[in-house]
């Protein structure tokens, strides 16, 4: 079998492959970031890139999503490119995408005392007339400082360095120590320094923010593309792969960490401080964000009856994740509620302390699942619906996720009006255009209860008359043409069919559902419920009113909406600065009650009455 | 500079270092066992080896120790040679030395309880209205048989297979467990297979006990050199070698590693089981030993004030060793009482419940070091006296180690008779022989109270007569001729020097000096000591009675003396076997007192004194 050399521009990288590899695995093994929202199954035709100097048959796919003019220039699906040749591609070029990351965060008090403490002790010397050794000699002056310390553990590296650290230091250390455990000794008095980062892992988006643990000051925030979306968007796709591909976890973990450990630098270049400052890190993320992180392997999550490998918090090395940073470092992985249910869930109650309040809330994250927490300090429910990917702009015709170029805001009026993120000339749309030109369209009855985008000739209402140019014929079917090939970037009409309805109508189903669900587990009617807090990057773009208009909130709420940002970061900072509030993530992990919908009888109901508009 | 080959014979290994470098480094560097008595120090004299086909010029030290016969014949000092040219060295050849070490053990009863656990369970099956995750799932139907299993922490490896393990066994799993952590999950009912591994690393010798966990039988045993003779032969030299060598430490700890894992496999090879079935190990030996098996540098042992690095148990992962055992195996090494008093007198108090006894007991392990432990349950000092290698053999003219061809019992009537092990022409005389000969020495007067070797003018005893012409001129003094040249296996004569007799009364001078201190701090009379167990090889091979004569243990004693073979072995073997047994490890380790002899005003005074005969 021959070997072939695959060349990606603009970046000049090189691989060799093997005969018949797919593009796809040849950039994930070349490392670079390339984007298959569907997973590279072939069933979305984003994946564009441009075959240079060398023209191949289009497949049957490729003639499907791509147009005449696109094949004649070349252009490919790179899900669908085999090597049987050397071969030079373009991948996607154009300016680097400026992504919109939440990083705003609610606003609470809580008690300064970082996961990890430091020690500052000055030991006493060994003589003839005192030999203990040196590691019960440090734990006996640690002992008089607090009598939890008689007990602790300690590693055999440093173990081996204990004796020449307290000499160098003239017996004069600072010691780190976990719960139970002596992490590391400095010499002298270092228990000024330290600094902590606290992960939010999205499916799509990674954040980082760099605290100083002592004052609970945050110093830096970097951010991240999730560099697994190579290997698929979601957390379906992120499985299938996984249970594919021999070491496909193992790849997505690896991908994950060189991401997070370079994240860490950033934060650092930023502040202008050092690796060897950094000692607890924390993580939060959906279930299977969580497990890839760990490299668990979600297979069992995504399968009947959606199990996850664990679900309690876990302390670990940070040394076993390649992060570079002060060799006593820990890995705080906040726990689980669910399958479906993860720790950014459990920080988002955290966060917005769902759980110590009287008053009934109702928190929703929502993305291509949405996760909804309803409840008080009595009793917290919480589901999640798979919603689908309409909200990120996936699988939608002319979708994209909420990047520079993407149409994320729409008003009708007597005209349309919108904004681009970027102010640039559009691209496509992401969730909350999406939802806002629906919900436009159901207020002017141009698109009915059930869903059906009409005809002009069955316009009712006089306004919509206005919109009538907008209605285009595409595929036997109508379209809402949002903006005509001559004004976008790519000279592609931006338009809404029918199926994009249908989706985002599956996916409000789903989360109007589950909303319905939990009020009836929590025997409550929908006016108890005090406040719905918003969650995550779509529930914080999004128009409530929109939102409200479609039925995707309850219309009674809509008053009631509050935005909290990335709620799911706020509480990963805060286990991060507070023990208190990282002991707390675990009682709300396990009191949070986890209402299966699947194995609710009436949720098919509900599911499809919650489609209409 | 250049490079050079250096070739050992009969080996045929080959080695390439750079000029100058020194053979013995090439030994080591070849991996090749090769014993320096002193360490390389030039002190010795033992370390002969041939250089084949070339003529080297002898150093001034090969002149002071070889005879002019040996250096016409090539044989050199391999401590003294350094590679100046490709060279071809001819290691001590002949038959392979058969040594004799000891294995035997005290018989008392114990429970068994072995160290690590098994639990077989029938985990339910999770399903839509059972979500909770695989370990939370596990831990529960564990905690119904045990409500300590509750909060058992588990490590990310074994956390990445248990989705596939509990599901290849249908939930049906055994369950290795630690005090408090899950160590591995086997498929089905495996409960009944548990092995274990007991060693006892002694300065020169290692024994490996293979034992069935569960019913306490010992299916195997295994013994070999231990392979950090060649870096020097005591401790003392080891830990110069540490010191004085850049990965000192670590080279010594991988040497040992590796012996004990072949140790291992050759007790399983014996018994016929595998290494899969090899659950825990344990560890004991002096305190040097113990912190080279774990990478520890002894440097702070060996300065004053003589202070160890860790002296608490631990329990480690097996892993972390190189061991070739069940994955989910671990180590537990036993705790050290001081710098020179270690884990293997731990386990000779454990071994023989001294602790436990009302009677007062004085427990001795002559070495290099004389390790003693005094007292009865209520109260027990222990001390440790360098008392010089003379009991090993090392620094005695014709001196060796316990080995095939030593002279290792000597009476005296009419004549002299000696015994010699393996029943071949002598080499030389072992511990045991030297000391028969100078207690008979003594007996008949032919050495005075002060250690003088007397001329047959001199003597009073009439039966001394006898032995006139054993008295020989040896470098301008009296030396005592054992066996002459024409009945040595080598052609040279085997003799006893006066520098030998005082290398002996420097070493029963320190132990008897060590003995009447503890006494003193015991604040009993030599008649209050009830029992005195003779532990380790040379206390077992030694004729008390000799012992006596010259006053290494008192006179008084002679009737209570007891020889309980390996003891620090049996030691280690119950603690495998017993975690009652264990966790008393731990409790003698904290409660026996270590006197330090160095501080001890008047133990110079007790020195001179032990000295006379």
């Amino acid at each position: 079998m021959n070997n072939y050399k695959v060349t990606f521009e603009p970046v000049g990288e090189e691989i060799v492959v093997p005969e018949g590899s797919s593009l796809k695995e040849s950039i994930a093994k070349a490392g670079l970031d390339f984007d298959f929202p569907c997973g590279g199954r072939g069933t979305c035709g984003k994946c564009r890139i441009k075959v240079l100097g060398k023209h191949l048959s289009p497949t049957e796919k490729e003639i499907k999503y791509l147009e005449e003019e696109e094949l004649s220039e070349g252009i490919h699906l790179a899900c669908e490119i085999q090597v049987f040749d050397d071969i030079t591609v373009q991948l996607n070029t154009g300016k680097e995408q400026v992504h919109n990351i939440l990083q705003s965060s609610v606003e609470r008090s809580f008690i300064i005392e970082p996961l990890l403490k430091k020690n500052y002790s000055e030991v006493e010397l060994p003589s003839l007339h005192d030999q203990k050794s040196d590691l019960k000699r440090l734990k006996e002056t640690l002992t008089l400082q607090n009598h939890d310390y008689e007990d602790l553990k300690i590693s055999i590296p440093v173990l081996q360095d204990l004796p020449f650290s307290l000499r160098e230091a003239q017996h004069h250390v600072t010691v780190i120590i976990d719960e139970n455990e002596i992490l590391g000794i400095e010499k002298d008095d270092t228990t000024g320094i330290m600094l902590g980062v606290a992960f939010d892992i999205g499916t799509t988006t990674i954040v980082g923010y760099l605290l100083d643990l002592h004052t609970g000051k945050e110093l830096a925030v970097a951010s991240s593309l999730n560099p697994q979306v190579k290997f698929g968007a979601d957390v379906i796709s992120r499985t299938t792969y996984a249970n594919q591909n021999i070491d496909g976890v193992k790849m997505m973990q690896s991908a994950l960490l060189k991401v997070l450990d370079k994240l860490i630098g950033d934060t650092l270049e930023k502040s202008g401080m050092s690796r060897d400052e950094v000692y607890a890190i924390t993580v939060v993320g959906n279930t299977c964000m969580h497990h890839l992180f760990l490299g668990l392997s979600p297979k069992y999550i995504a399968a009947v009856p959606y199990v996850p490998v664990v679900s309690e918090p876990l302390d670990l090395k940070a040394s076993d994740f390649q992060f570079h940073i002060n060799p006593a470092g820990r890995v705080f992985v906040l726990p689980n509620i669910a399958g479906f249910v993860g720790a950014d869930t459990v920080a988002v109650v955290l966060a917005t302390e769902m759980d110590k309040s009287k008053d009934i809330k109702l928190a929703i994250d929502i993305g291509t699942n949405g996760e909804m927490v309803l409840g008080s300090s009595e009793k917290l429910f919480s589901c999640s619906t798979a919603a689908g990917p309409a909200f990120e702009g996936a699988q939608i015709s002319s979708g994209m996720r909420g990047a520079a170029g993407a149409i994320d805001h729409v008003q009708f009026s007597e005209t349309m009006t919108y904004t681009v993120i970027g102010n640039e000339k559009p691209q496509g749309i992401c969730g909350s255009g999406l939802l806002d030109t629906i919900a436009g369209l159901v207020e002017l009855g141009i698109i009915n209860k059930r869903g059906k985008l009409l005809s002009p000739d069955q316009f009712t209402n006089p306004i919509a008359k206005a919109f009538e140019k907008h209605i285009i014929n595409y595929k036997d079917a109508n379209a809402f043409l949002m903006v005509p090939e001559s004004e976008t970037a790519h000279g592609r009409p931006i338009m809404i069919t029918q199926n994009d309805i249908t989706s985002l109508q599956l996916a409000k189903g789903a989360i109007s559902a589950g909303i319905k669900i939990l009020i009836e587990e929590c025997k409550i009617t929908i006016n108890d419920i005090k406040e719905v807090l918003l969650a995550g990057a779509f529930g914080n773009y999004m128009d409530p009113h929109s939102a409200c208009i479609i039925g995707l909130i309850p219309k009674e709420l809509e008053s009631r909406i509050r935005m909290v940002g990335n709620a799911a970061g706020t509480g990963s900072k805060l286990a991060l600065i507070s023990r208190s509030e990282y002991n707390r993530s675990d009682i709300i992990a396990t009191t949070v009650k986890y209402i299966e919908l699947a194995a609710q009888k009436h949720f098919n109901k509900e599911f499809a009455k919650g489609m209409q508009f």
